[in-house]
């Protein structure tokens, strides 16, 4: 039987598998130190599209098509999708999946959204609601830059804070069929708000969400950060990391060797000038997708702890004086033999 | 067991409980034909706050606030919260909620979600992953007129065909506790685009997507529209609904009895001015709370199907030349002995 352990933790029965996984980014990423992992690298940014949004769209297309190519799967196979963006109203998703004809669950988790998908599809594999869902997310540097900050062309200046949202996304089939890689546990966030109002430093916002998610993680199954391979935030950046592991300290959990994080690895920050690093939902999907799952696929690695960490803010919240609280979800990934 | 029924259909080895529900509105759905059956009506649609964005937030707050208290609940009970909103990322819910301190799944189903949060809220405490969660939903019509059409001082007149948005929240506690009502079975839609393009008509826009998920649930059970007390759409309005009915006829099935709307029952459309009807998440979730379910806990009703409707528009898609597609998720609710 599927375990409720604390307040926030789910162990399942059994443990969902990760079917296949697909991803697809931008030239940025492609020309980042991640780039030979990638699945498909655009050409140019507007993959075919007028609009950067239409361009968004095409990439959780792209992402979920690749998926079920790789897995030999038609749409049909799939029973219902678990998808969001960063997108006022979600529309890169609603576009970019409504020719599949799959039940949908529209989500918004701001950047952690790759995290509640995964949750929520691993939930109702292991719930005997579904053999076969897709989990996925992206987002887009333009369509973010233009609905957070401003239009590309005003060619604004960004402080050393700020993060360089991804573009990019992943897919990713969960089911009961057999892979090496499984799903065996969640931790469900809930919702940090130290008082940040800087949009610019997100990294600061979110790291108390990840902090509290990861210590209640490590204290509901009674592990150590040592039991896991790697620890993964989703993209709290340089500014970001740095906070968590102070915060992480304080509750006596030393994470400096096994923290990494998606916003870290996926440019070379120096020569690319991405700031404090990647964000976006579309960050963690396809760093996760592309970079660490091959690792665990391979039985490299046994466990990892997948943390994509989300800023909930609007360009309304933010106007209007509000602070920049966080949220982040825990996902356990393993190896299965 | 939990039986996975056609595509997308679900029906649960052991019901959900609605627990206890609770509701709130503003002052014209207060005015309107419905005032008797609500929890709360505000004195004026700030509700004491400065922002139109946190009077919908206190919304929120106040709705589940109550719905816990009918249930001689405290926060911590509730293991996690299914809500969403139409703000752009969400921010009515994640200020409405954050000082409860729960677990929080996000989600934007425009105003289907209700549907949306009660389905994934009665698959999760089905599933065993929590003996009582949350489901509920909020909208503005100040902070909606200002995201998605002028800003109130700017005054604009209004095309026949366009919906008014509710102000107004509700929360709904679903659980394994024995109440008099419950949810049985669920049928998720898929997205439905027909192509309309005026965002000032989104009944035209919702309705095809209301007719399939009906027809695909009235097929999936083997059922006819009496057997339903009645079938209950969120917010098609006086042209949605037309449409639906005709649409539907051509499936073979006559609901003109057995249908209702929540956005024509909440309103006295000819003496408010309120145009096709009521609108927005909180529509179909505070005329659910307040006007439907208490027929059912009382048995006048056996069973209705609750079909929350939602338009996939964001301003920045329509003023892009995109489509609005609609999806619609029904949820069955029953009276139980």
């Amino acid at each position: 039987m599927n375990r409720q352990i604390g307040k926030q933790s789910l162990q399942f029965a059994e443990a969902p598998f990760i079917i296949s996984t697909a991803n697809i980014v931008g030239t940025k990423e492609g020309d980042g130190p991640l780039k030979d992992c990638f699945d498909v690298i655009g050409e140019d940014d507007k993959f075919g599209q007028n609009t950067w949004e239409e361009a968004e769209s095409t990439l959780q297309k792209e992402a979920l098509t690749m998926a079920l190519g790789k897995a030999g799967k038609k749409a049909e196979d799939v029973r219902y999708l678990f998808s969001g963006d960063l997108l006022g109203q979600n529309i890169a998703t609603s576009f970019g999946l409504m020719d599949f004809k799959i039940p949908l669950f529209g989500l918004y988790g701001a950047c952690s959204t790759c995290g509640e998908a995964l949750s929520l599809g691993a939930m109702c594999v292991a719930g005997d609601y579904a053999d076969c869902v897709a989990a996925m997310t992206s987002s887009h540097f333009a369509s973010a830059e233009k609905q957070f900050r401003f239009p590309l062309e005003y060619a604004n200046q960004r402080p050393k804070s700020a993060t360089w949202t991804v573009t990019g996304s992943a897919a990713f089939l969960l089911g009961k069929e057999k892979s090496s890689v499984r799903i065996p546990e969640i931790t469900t966030g809930i919702i940090e708000d130290y008082g940040i109002k800087d949009s610019m430093n997100m990294g600061a916002a979110m790291a108390p969400a990840a902090c509290a998610v990861i210590s209640r993680h490590l204290k509901d199954f009674n592990r150590k950060p040592k039991d896991y391979d790697k620890i993964i935030t989703g993209d709290l950046g340089t500014v970001g990391r740095e906070i968590l592991i102070e915060l992480l300290r304080k509750e006596g959990y030393d994470v400096g060797n096994v923290h990494t994080d998606c916003g870290i690895e996926i440019y070379d920050s120096e020569r690319q000038g991405t700031g404090a690093g990647g964000s976006g939902c579309g960050c963690s999907a396809v760093t996760l997708s592309g970079h660490f799952l091959p690792k665990l696929i391979n039985g490299e690695w046994k466990r990892i702890l997948f943390v994509p960490t989300g800023a909930l803010l609007s360009t309304v919240s933010f106007n209007e004086g509000m602070t920049v609280p966080g949220i982040a979800h825990a996902v356990v990934i393993e190896h299965a033999e």
